[in-house]
């Protein structure tokens, strides 16, 4: 299957490196040069611009920054094949897409290094790999083919709406990065605080040490659920300010505490065994929102993992 | 000098084994009769009660926890050397042992396993032992007699008032345990979450892992400050929240980031050379302040260390 390759930092050219591995014929482009020669003296087939590298392809993965999505969606016209992305927002690249044969993805796999030297085929095994099943807009075969490849590569594909999936990455990581800018610049206030602080202080604060260009984009290319779960865990805290003013505040916040801090405890799940499930649309969405994943995928069915425990659910 | 040191757990146990190795008198009690023959088979004096222990002692560590503070202070009647404690909380003790000569403590050590079995003479190298220093109250003489005990151990004294203690560690280490549960607490209501969570999920919440009745002694015993420190945060995150929602989000959001993370990436601050300063209250108390400690005790001096740089503060 021919496979287009667009953008080759970390992800794309991890992509290139596995898709290639796969047997698939594989070509890549990259807007800058040095990057489209290192691909080439790896071995790689590369085009000379978007729209020449995506013609004649099943497939255009895009894999470049949200910023510059939009003009190599332009660049697009004319290609009828299916497109994919790796961005880390799902809503506004869904919308981005619309009117195009589209399956939005997220693959959550990364790692200090950037750019196509410290690219490697292996870098999707075990991760999680978001990819987006809209119940009234994403062709299932279109999914399925794009899940087959993926959970070749050793990835744990993951079905979700794209707006499901912006909420999680709001709650998991958006808002811990909020958190942790907010416990760190009290170091600017009370040089005592950083004196006294230790290891509660140093890993709850550790990603507010990310370039703030950085988290920002996050945020804010994830504003609205970002903005609403803020919302709902200021809500939280309020609830434990008012547990600190109340009459029993150490039993109260006992009471308080005892759930999350088993919920923390029992994280990550331990992965039950494998079932085959019919594939569809249903079904597959279920699947997502119950922490579920597709490790293979069948004829009509897939092979799928859920965490082995709910007994922490309500 | 004879020491007594009341109950022999982690913090107690070290600090007799510290004090011993650096050929002081000591002996030790706890209320635990196992825990007194483990102290005995290792060679401690060991008193049979606690009247009977600090009778003598030119200074009694009192190392048991919060809770059972009150009734050891009520057994030290008759006694009239120095006391000195190492609970986590300094505001409420420095109430409980008004009228005495007392001087707060808080040896900002631990490890993973607890009891006189895990004590070593070593544990406070390099620790930040905060000894409280109030202008109307502590004499100064009490506070230098222990700095120079705990600076000889490897100690880095820090002088502050138990206020500025108890602001500092809910700042530090408080209020992050409460940010941790309610974000590990979304476990609970959407297993995606767990799913699709990495590294600044498992980092900002591995503190709600510790056990509730823990989390919530020390933020309850600590109220007041986590009340006050927690609603100043909140009213941060709403100030993030606002600026979501405005009309350039991204930009604003850069803005807001950049000095927190600068704090960040400079935390923990090299400390700078060594400086000789006048032993009195309000240098010592600016000292810790700014974040800076006592390395050695000399005659109507105090060797010191700051952080080397304040390019952060305002």
């Amino acid at each position: 299957m021919r496979i287009a390759v667009i953008g080759l930092g970390l992800i794309g050219g991890s992509l290139l490196r596995a898709l290639g591995a796969a047997g698939h014929d594989v070509v890549g482009f990259d807007a800058d040069p040095a990057t489209r020669e290192l691909a080439r003296a790896a071995g790689f087939e590369v085009g000379g611009s978007v729209r020449e590298t995506v013609a004649g392809s099943v497939v255009a993965a895009l894999a470049v920054p949200l910023p510059i999505l939009p003009e190599v969606v332009a660049d697009l016209d004319g290609y009828d094949g299916l497109v994919t992305d790796v961005t880390s927002v799902k809503g506004p690249v869904r919308d981005l897409l619309a009117g195009r044969r589209f399956v939005g993805g997220h693959p959550m796999a990364g790692k200090e290094t950037s750019g196509f030297a410290a690219a490697e085929a292996g870098l999707f095994g075990g991760c999680a790999w978001v990819l987006c099943l809209e119940p009234d807009g994403t062709d299932l075969d279109d999914w399925l083919l794009l899940a087959g490849l993926f959970t070749r590569m050793g990835a744990r594909v993951v079905p979700v709406t794209a707006a499901e999936h912006d909420t999680a990455v709001a709650q998991i990581s958006h808002v811990p990065h909020l958190f942790a800018a907010v416990l760190a610049e009290q170091l600017l206030s009370n040089p005592l605080a950083g004196t006294l602080a230790a290891g509660s202080f140093r890993d709850g604060t550790r990603v507010a040490a990310t370039r703030p260009e950085l988290t920002a984009a996050m945020c804010g290319g994830n504003g609205r659920a970002v903005q609403r779960e803020l919302h709902r865990l200021i809500g939280e805290l309020r609830q434990l300010e008012a547990v600190l003013e109340g009459p029993e505040p150490i039993g109260a916040m006992t009471g308080y505490l005892r759930r999350p801090s088993e919920a923390r405890r029992a994280w990550p799940a331990t992965p039950g065994r494998p079932e085959t499930i019919p594939a569809d649309i249903p079904d597959l969405l279920h699947l997502g929102r119950s922490g579920g994943w597709v490790t293979e995928v069948k004829t009509g069915r897939v092979v799928v993992k859920r965490p082995e425990t709910d007994r922490f659910l309500p």
